[in-house]
């Protein structure tokens, strides 16, 4: 049987490197031959995870059936999201926190989703349900990732079980989850080496939506000014994105993890839209948003009702 | 909240009635308003299984989205072995053993599958892993859909985990399995009132291979030789399946519980493929397959293989 490779999805964030790295260890334990990878390198906030509890990154690969026929997927299903030749492999496990979509096996396997907030708490339960101790440095990288996906426990995707799993985590990894997360989301903030290109696909998605062809980008700031200073040539970036990618608006929402309120550049055809799904106006050219932190659940479906009615 | 339906899939074993009964009651000692119901009326297996332990029937439903807005869907997740309009509905749960396949959502969901041999043994580890007490006639239904599943142990689809939870199941509900279990299956055997229409459509499946579509029916019996003095009949009604419903080819596995022996009767095109994926010869027309109990793990994929080349 060939080594078992896990790993998380395109365009990594701090979740989908460090369950790959905390699911690989638990398969281990259990008998499983298995090697944590990752389909891309790590962002400034999980390098800082990684330095701080003294790992060093999963091996990047891009494809995988030259060297495996099987597969563990962590924080993600969907196959444009995994390795590029992931339909070629058989995958063995699936452990996530999403919808399930374009998705399906020609075999039974062991496939584990919750609508938590954080693919890290699940796996959480899984060490204590198989009964096996969770190493510090581990603990580390997985409490890292709550506090990456919930945002300090702020995001509306956090749950009761999330708290929960970070407290534990935090205990046996040492640290104290508020100083140390905060500081880890600060790393991810620093956004001056990167270009506005860069920027606004940093972490993007798109999105249809009646007609629309929707893209939306998020980016985490500790201070906003600092990036709207950049206004200018970030609103040239994302017209440039429209025209050579065929989106019909840009948004992209600027967040405060300090202050937990969202600022909205908007360029395309339906700025009145987009106001109008957040009940607001522009100022200054700018959509202020208060307490918006979630796109999955706060900016998506807002906009698919206003763009579908 | 409307209610939360809990149901297996359409022509219902032992396994999706009784793992729906299972599931309900765990969710409603979680605090879920669930209720059990079915696709269709027990077969006399399951109503051996649901007299012995004083419970009745599932209420019998084809549609759910006129009652509710969301369901949980136990031993199955294809779309079209579900309720006919489960796709106007929000599956808020899955507990399966069964590959992933034409199923999809909009949002993250509970999503639980083991590639083990009957759902109620997964079911039987959540009771462990939430702390809940099974009640002694649950505990006597669930150890049922797993004798029924693993043909009291001898499916090669049963595993290790299958059973140590119907051990520890049987001893919650007081019965010896070994016993309980073969005159439960028995009670699944009497195939005397049925017509051979119904006989060759109580648990059959298409599978299409290569060019061809297969129809592969499967039917449990203690005395092969009663099945086969209806012989005539049942080749005739296998032909005319054949021609109404555009199969080329039509296989009935008769299989003995008593002695895991199958017996193979075969109506259509591909005789002499079907002989050769078994690896031998038609005596007096007939299949003699020693040891094949299992179609998922030991009727389908050699066929499949011997269609595709």
């Amino acid at each position: 049987m060939s080594k078992l490779l896990v790993f998380g999805h395109q365009n990594p964030d701090t979740d989908a490197i460090t369950s790959a790295i905390s699911y690989a260890y638990l398969l281990k334990q259990l008998g499983e031959e298995a090697e944590a990878v990752a389909l891309g390198e790590p962002n400034e906030e999980t390098q800082y995870a990684l330095n701080y509890f003294n790992r060093t990154a999963p091996r990047v690969v891009s494809s995988v059936s030259e060297e495996t026929d099987r597969v563990a997927l962590v924080d993600h299903n969907e196959v444009q999201q995994s390795a590029s030749d992931v339909e070629k492999v058989e995958v063995q496990y699936v452990v996530d926190h999403h919808r399930i979509a374009n998705f399906q096996t020609a075999n039974p396997l062991f496939y584990r989703c919750e609508p938590v907030g954080c693919t890290n708490t699940i796996l959480f339960k899984m060490y204590k349900e198989y009964g096996i101790e969770i190493p510090k440095e581990i603990a580390g990288l997985m409490v890292s990732a709550i506090v990456s996906d919930t945002l300090l426990f702020k995001s509306p995707t956090c749950t009761q079980q999330d708290i929960e799993a970070a407290t534990e985590l935090a205990r046996i990894a040492e640290i104290d989850v508020n100083s140390y997360g905060l500081e880890m989301l600060k790393a991810g903030t620093n956004l001056s080496t990167k270009s506005e290109a860069e920027l606004i696909d940093l972490d993007a998605k798109s999105f249809p939506m009646g007609s629309y062809n929707m893209r939306i980008a998020q980016v985490n700031v500790v201070d906003e000014q600092e990036l709207l200073a950049r206004r200018e040539a970030l609103e040239f970036s994302m017209k440039e994105a429209n025209a050579t990618h065929g989106y019909d608006t840009f948004l992209l929402v600027v967040t405060n993890i300090l202050t937990s309120v969202s600022t909205g550049l908007v360029v395309g055809e339906a700025l009145e839209t987009v106001a109008k799904a957040f009940n607001t106006e522009y100022e200054n050219g700018l959509l202020i948003l208060p307490g918006v932190v979630s796109r999955k659940k706060q900016v998506v479906p807002p906009l698919t009702v206003a763009f579908e009615n």
